[in-house]
């Protein structure tokens, strides 16, 4: 079974941060910055690419919401709000969910844009037409 | 002024990968993989955390379309959905952005979860209430 599925049942436990009937959010439980929280729909879909648009409406407000909670109340100087799609992109539990990582100054490196050589742009904006 | 409110003014020329009344997606022009877009409302927010939830709403389900087009017609293995809040998380044009990072097998690392040592979690949540 989904793992954040049992979350969401009670058969694991979680630290919940937010909870109503369509979303649950809690802490990471290896977290990769203080307050890092996971944002999920009860529902399950595996990514943000296959969630009912209902439900990604709802978790991106609760998303919101808590990200500016977080912030206010640990004192963080930023935040990364990011979700995954695909173990290529580093998804690890195939249930959606949305990681908002609290960032303070001088804390590790999370994001990292390696650059790319341009690609021919109009080529590429024909391609996914 | 902000260079993003330039773009949706057509004021700098931009690869425009969809529009409509609200919504602005065009190709990042220092990609971090091919095809990196970006998905912005035209309305003016410093970042999500400040969005309208009306508008993030809306570029929210643009990101969620666009994100199905750029995976199939690119033939991604997986893509990185993210927005950054704040300099201290990476965030460089202060207007609300959402990066659609198409992901392929074997690409340079753009995510890098560091793990630190588990924080006393009932402390965290009290503190965040």
């Amino acid at each position: 079974m989904c793992i954040f599925c049992s979350i969401v049942k009670g058969d694991i436990p979680n630290y919940t941060v937010y909870e109503d009937e369509k979303v649950l959010a809690f802490f990471d439980v290896n977290p990769t910055s203080v307050g890092h929280t996971l944002v999920i729909p009860k529902a399950h879909y595996s990514s943000l690419l296959t969630c009912d648009p209902e439900d990604l409406t709802h978790v991106m407000k609760v998303a919101q919401k808590l990200g500016n909670q977080l912030k206010e109340k640990l004192g963080a100087d930023g935040m990364n709000i990011l979700s995954n799609v695909g173990a290529a992109a580093g998804q690890s539990v195939e249930h959606f969910h949305v990681h908002l990582i609290p960032r303070y100054e001088n804390d590790a490196e999370i994001i990292k844009f390696a650059g790319i050589e341009k690609p021919n742009f109009e080529e590429l904006l024909e391609k996914i037409k």
